[in-house]
C-alpha cells in the first residue's frame, strides 16, 4: 500500500521592516516570522545574516534592487510574492528600514488583499530616526528641536520635491532619505531659504561596519562630502541638532573666528 | 580563613528603545543588552514582559511617570542612573518607543557623558510611523504623501507648538505625538489651515491589545473622540494616507452624498 500525503498550502505574507542596516536591530516579532517563513523575499540593503533565521526548508530569494540593478521591478516582486505564497506558504517580505517610509510596501499588501491572501505588517526601526540617533544626533531635542521632517529627495521624476522646498523654510530638523546624489541641488534649496549656516550631515551605510559621517554646514557639505567617497545608502540630516555632534565643534569655532574678523 | 572577593565596577549605562508597546517589538540588540543587565530603569509604558528577559540578579526599577504620577522627575532619574551604574555596573535604561523621538534619553545620555561613564544607545520602532502602520495606515506613499512631519502637541508651556501651526499648512503628513488632551485646539488649527475635511485619526494603546482607532475628518475628529472613550498613550495623525483605512470609506460615502444634494 502506498500511501499519499496530501499538503494543504495556507498561503500568508508577512511584511517585515529590518531596519537600518545592523541585522541586531530587527525586531522580535520579525525574527519569529522569518523563523516561520517558507520563503524569503528579501531586498538588496538586508543583511544575509538575517537569513541564518529561517528554517532549513525555507527557499531564500534576493529580489534587491540598487540603482544599477532593475532586474526586478516592483509588479514583478508583486507576482513572485503571490505565486510563492499560494505554492509555498508562508511568504516573508524582507525590507530595508521601515517599509511604510518611502518603501512600496503598502503596494506589496494591497496586492497581497486582492489575491484573498491574509497578510501582517512588522514595522522596522526607521533610518530616518535611528541612523543619526546611532552617531549621537536626537532629530528632537528640548531647546533645539520640536520636531522632525522627513522627505525623500526627489519625486518620482528626479526633480527635487516640493515637500522638500517648504521643509527647508521651516524650524523642524529635516531628514532627506534618497537624495544624496542631488546633495547640491538640495543644499542650494536651503541656502535659498536663508540657512547658509544651517549644521547639516550626510551619514552612509548607517549603523554597518562602514558606517560614515561627514559633518558640515548647508554651505560647505556638498564640497565635503565629493571630497570624501560617501556611499549608498545614505541620508542627509539638516538642523540645529546636528550641532551636537562633537565634529561640529570646530566649525562653529571657524564660524566664531571669522565673524570676530568681521565683527 | 576568610575570602574576601573583591568585585571591581565597570559601569555602564545602555539608553534602550522599547517601542510603541508589544514587548515583542523590541529589538535583538536592545534584548541582548537587557540580558547583561544589573539594573534596569523602566519607564510607565514599557511592557513589564521586558524584565523578564533580565538575568536573576537583575535590580528593576520602575521610574515610569504618568501625568498624574510625578514621583520621578527627570533630575532623579538621572541621578539613580549614575549611583546604580556606579554602584551595580550595567544600568538599561529602557524607555518606550524611541528615546530621541521628544525623549529626554540625549539628556541622559549627556549626564551620563558628565560622570565619563560608558553610554550606548540603541534606537527602537517609534510609534510616530509604527502605530499608524500596524492599522495599515502608511506614513508615506506614493501619489499621496511624499512626506511625513512629526510634532509634539503642546510645546513645554503647555501651548499648541509653532511648529504644528506650520505642519498644519504643508503637505506633508502630519503626525501628532502628545496631544490627544489638546484635541479640539489641534484640529482648530488644521481648520483654520483650510483642512476641514483633512482625513485624520486618533490611536490609542497601538501595538498593545487594546489598540483602539477613531478615524473621520478635521471637523468631526475632535467630536467623535469625545464620544469613545480614549486613552493614553494616543497619537493624532492628519493626512489623506488615513483615507486608506478600510473604515474611512463610509466616512468619505457620506461626504459625496452631501455634495451631492448641494450640488
Amino acid at each position: 500500500m502506498i500511501l499519499t500525503q496530501k499538503y494543504s498550502i495556507d498561503p500568508k505574507i508577512t511584511l517585515v521592516g529590518a531596519g537600518p542596516g545592523d541585522p541586531d536591530l530587527i525586531s522580535l516579532r520579525a525574527l519569529k516570522a522569518i523563523k516561520k517563513a517558507d520563503v524569503i523575499l528579501y531586498d538588496a540593503l538586508v543583511s544575509e545574516e538575517l537569513l541564518e533565521y529561517a528554517p532549513d526548508h525555507a527557499t531564500k530569494v534576493y529580489v534587491g534592487k540598487r540603482s544599477d540593478d532593475q532586474s526586478y521591478s516592483q509588479d514583478a516582486i508583486n507576482k513572485l510574492m503571490i505565486d510563492y505564497a499560494l505554492n509555498y506558504g508562508h511568504v516573508v517580505r524582507l525590507r530595508s528600514g521601515d517599509p511604510f517610509v518611502f518603501g512600496k510596501g503598502y503596494e506589496e499588501l494591497e496586492y497581497a488583499a486582492s489575491y484573498s491572501i491574509p497578510a501582517e505588517f512588522i514595522p522596522g526601526v526607521s533610518s530616518a530616526i535611528s541612523v543619526p540617533g546611532l552617531l549621537g544626533i536626537p532629530v528632537t531635542q528640548q531647546g533645539i528641536s520640536d520636531s522632525f521632517w522627513v522627505v525623500k529627495g526627489t519625486d518620482e521624476n528626479g526633480e527635487i520635491s516640493a515637500d522638500l522646498q517648504a521643509a527647508a523654510h521651516s524650524d523642524a530638523t529635516v531628514v532627506v532619505l534618497m537624495g544624496t546624489n542631488k546633495l547640491e541641488e538640495i543644499a542650494d534649496v536651503f541656502r535659498k531659504a536663508g540657512k547658509e549656516r544651517l549644521p547639516a550631515a550626510v551619514i552612509s551605510n548607517g549603523s554597518m561596519k562602514d558606517e560614515k559621517i561627514i559633518v558640515g554646514v548647508v554651505n560647505t557639505l556638498a564640497e565635503a562630502v565629493q571630497d570624501s567617497k560617501i556611499e549608498s545608502p545614505s541620508l542627509i540630516i539638516f538642523g540645529e541638532v546636528v550641532a551636537l555632534h562633537p565634529s561640529f565643534q570646530p566649525i562653529r569655532d571657524s564660524y566664531a573666528f571669522v565673524d570676530g574678523l568681521y565683527a
